[in-house]
């Protein structure tokens, strides 16, 4: 026990990581609930690896972004890092147990990143991911249909109500307009990437960086120019399924083929009003292979945008929001800049570790830190703090007396353990003899629904008084109901389901920002 | 991408660790879930710390397991380690907000040991642990006898029945019989942590080890042997309490004032008939300064041990149960040899990071490695293996069809998303032109309980039929029941209510071990 130390300790959190607690643990824990029941919807299974791995699985599969992984010390033995996501994790699970052909898996775990963190505006260096994937072989486009599906579950049930859009592009179209309009091989990962900023970017910006840095020709800039500026859904499709120059390539052909597939499945799926089928779309990691997609809102860059302000950008913009130029995650190759999900199929990344394990996979990553501070800002804006609370107890049992009272600890601890054994959420004070003002204080702070007051008279007659806390002066049980202890558990029961009618909606309200 | 590392990766994760996935993974969900609401019902709040602190918040905590450590890699900037337990870091969040002075806090998460690992035996390098503590100045012995209650309704809800035994003794107790009996002050620890031994060796070798090893004058040791040897309830306190020699010690007298304040309320929360007050019990770490508890029970050491044996050691050695000795979880500070739960009351932690934020706390430690299980074992036993499902999905939506038939798989879509939007929880085949044993054979396997059949006729006529699945021969739904598609949600949803109460009832008995 060092305690010479004393004071001497740097009292603080690595960098980059964070504390949850209070009101702000709650909320999260909320979100997780909310995104574990539609993953559960959807047959998923749990899935939990270790927070490190050896270091050779995560070797080679973040390009440049490797320099970010966190190593662990070599103690003796097993060189290990700490997971930089969870897909790798996953893909040699899949590796390791090739028994399993097909799975819904879903993972809601940390990750680690030795970035620059910017905890303004949500960047940390320990943060959650929430993901769901498929693996399996299956007819073309099903399982892709309905990450999507899940997507518009997993921000309808946190109350967006439509203000997110899903960005849907695809791998083989995006290679297929490259080669058609002249994109040297050597230059296509550069170019990619280069397409990927017009989120944040002009279209001339990204043609200078283009011509200028990656020694593209001009005119090539320019046939590209043509292709990737293009948004929209179907028309767009139709559009580009009868450019013959496109579909005379093979990748294009296959990418618009599948498309449309994809088209046909969310409509039946109900989401195709959610997508913006988004040409510039590419997404920063080297091992998708097929459909990729990112979710934006105009929130998306968290807590410090103003709403409003930021959804005129979007509007005026087309898209482009203006918040996503704040934000600069651009070095985060999960999430898209300004976006709360992101994913595609990665047909080669199990193969990686076991070429005869193969397996073919989709997925999506919820970015759960975003989606909480955007969640959180709106519940502010809209004044419902009140409804942010630190737990959840439903009653508080406190006693009633004046002088020589004798703090009937061992009542209330009595009365505790019966509503306890009904289930019933239920705090007391730790006091032997605790003033009524402290207790009904305890209770307010606590936005405790219900106060059950013991008083020396009442007990000994076998009653108790239930009082709902904050009811208006002149409420007709403004100062409580006796109730005869034997009935007390019924008679709250009662109560807080009538209470919890409320509270359901009063949840989903918060969650969906609608005032009740 | 390094493709040409091919194969050549070590498959495995690292030494210690495992994947959880599948029915252990949901079973051990469905213990955190049951333990969680526990610590809810009693004002818990939920606190996130990050995986890593740094160095010297964990220095000098653990005494010789600091060893144990492990040390992330200097990678410039700070020097960290992945955390140990969680109290530590939880002492650290307290100094850190020394405005909080009162908190009931819980945490479900995972720690980090090099130990040894032993993976039968439930001993990893990286395992959950669910603690419950409650901080704040308060009177003496009532938030302590809570955190017991706690234990108590753990173990119920898990559906232990009452096969455990909460051990109980007070470090002033002890150090007061230490004192009296003549232990010279420096070997106060070492003769404690040989008294802790009782658990797994007689007396006789306990006595050796301090007379030979650590230089015990042996009348000593045979006035310690008079009181450790004791285990009881009021009737060894009360003893204890008329022992003068005992009373005459400030320490002893104190900690038996607190024990009767403690048994008092013990019986005020229903949890006195669960207690032992075992005098041997010492607990290896050095920061506990009041009551000291282990709950230990006859499958403690896991899913090695034959139950009934094991039952049959417990009994005939007193609470001696053999498979303790199976087990030497004794680098484990936090569980006791063939304990799943322990804690105590540590009021000089906090002050150890900031003299002027000191705050005294009691918690509670469950491991729920050992607890899952034991658990596990007494399902299998049971054989209720067909009760852990890798999912809970409601129902599979599959098409029925012959020679030329579409495989209406945008018509199974259509049918999921309505399914899915009512959020019961849904699945259907992926392939185009799924055969129906196929997709019977999916149902059967994720034990999915409806199937959904869709046929080309009755779609046609705004119908399909809802089939409850592995009803006998000759019962009257056997071949399904035709439903309206408008319909079918309220259809099975009423199915469905009616399964859960069968399938409430079959999750509480799979928990507690009793047959439907």
């Amino acid at each position: 026990m060092a305690k010479d130390k004393g004071s001497s300790f740097n009292l603080k959190t690595p960098k980059g990581t964070k504390d949850w607690s209070g009101s702000d643990a709650l909320l999260r824990d909320r979100i997780f609930t909310t995104i574990a029941n539609v993953f559960k919807r959807h047959g998923g299974t749990a899935l939990d690896t270790p927070v490190f791995e050896l270091r050779e699985i995560l070797a080679g599969k973040y390009g440049e972004d490797s320099k970010l992984i966190y190593d662990l010390k070599d103690q003796g033995g097993e060189i290990c890092s700490l997971r930089y996501d969870l897909t790798v994790p996953f893909a040699r699970w899949l590796a390791m147990n090739s028994d399993v052909r097909s799975i819904k898996r879903y993972h809601i775990a940390k990750v680690y990143r030795r970035d620059q963190p910017a905890i303004n505006k949500g960047r940390m260096r320990e943060f959650y991911q929430c993901d769901f994937d498929i693996a399996g072989t299956f007819d073309a486009m099903v399982p892709d249909a309905e990450i999507l599906r899940i997507v518009s579950e997993v921000f309808e049930e946190l109350g967006w109500n439509g203000r997110y859009t899903i960005k849907l592009n695809h791998r083989k179209i995006l290679d297929g307009v490259f080669a058609v309009c002249g994109v040297p091989e050597d230059k296509l990962r550069p170019i990619s990437s280069a397409v990927d900023k017009l989120d944040k970017m002009p279209w001339a910006e990204v043609r200078k960086e283009m011509v200028d840095q990656k020694g593209l020709d001009p005119e090539v800039a320019d046939r590209i120019e043509k292709y990737v500026m293009n948004k929209g859904s179907r028309e767009l499709l139709d559009s580009l399924l009868k450019d013959e120059t496109l579909n005379a390539n093979a990748s294009a052909k296959a990418g618009l083929e599948e498309m449309a597939l994809m088209m046909d499945y969310l409509e039946a799926f109900g989401v195709l009003d959610k997508i913006s089928f988004d040409m510039s779309l590419a997404r920063g990691l080297d091992y998708y292979t097929g459909v990729i997609y990112e979710v934006v809102t105009e929130g998306s860059a968290g807590v410090q945008a103003d709403a409003p302000e930021a959804q005129k950008a979007e509007k005026s913009k087309k898209g482009k929001s203006k918040v996503s130029e704040d934000d600069d995650r651009s070095n985060d190759p999960t999430l898209g800049v300004g976006s709360v999900a992101a994913g595609g199929r990665y047909d080669n990344l199990v193969g990686m570790f076991l070429p005869k394990a193969q397996i073919p996979c989709v997925g999506i990553s919820f970015g759960v830190d975003r989606i909480f501070s955007i969640t959180k800002a709106r519940i502010e804006r809209e004044k419902k703090s009140d409804a942010l609370r630190n737990s959840e107890v439903d009653a508080y049992v406190m006693a009633f007396g004046g002088k020589g009272f004798g703090g009937m600890l061992k009542e209330r601890m009595e009365i505790c353990q019966k509503l306890w054994s009904a289930g019933i959420k239920a705090e007391f004070s730790y006091k032997l003899k605790p003033k009524l003002p402290q207790q009904f204080k305890a209770a307010e702070q606590g936005a405790i629904p219900f106060g059950i007051i013991l008083g020396e008279e009442e007990l000994a007659a076998g009653k108790c008084r239930i009082k709902e806390m904050g009811l208006p002066e002149g409420h007709p049980e403004k100062e409580g109901v006796e109730v005869e202890i034997t009935s007390l558990v019924s008679e709250l029961q009662t109560r807080l389901a009538k209470k919890q009618q409320g509270a359901v909606s009063s949840l989903a309200a918060q969650l969906q920002g609608t005032s009740v």
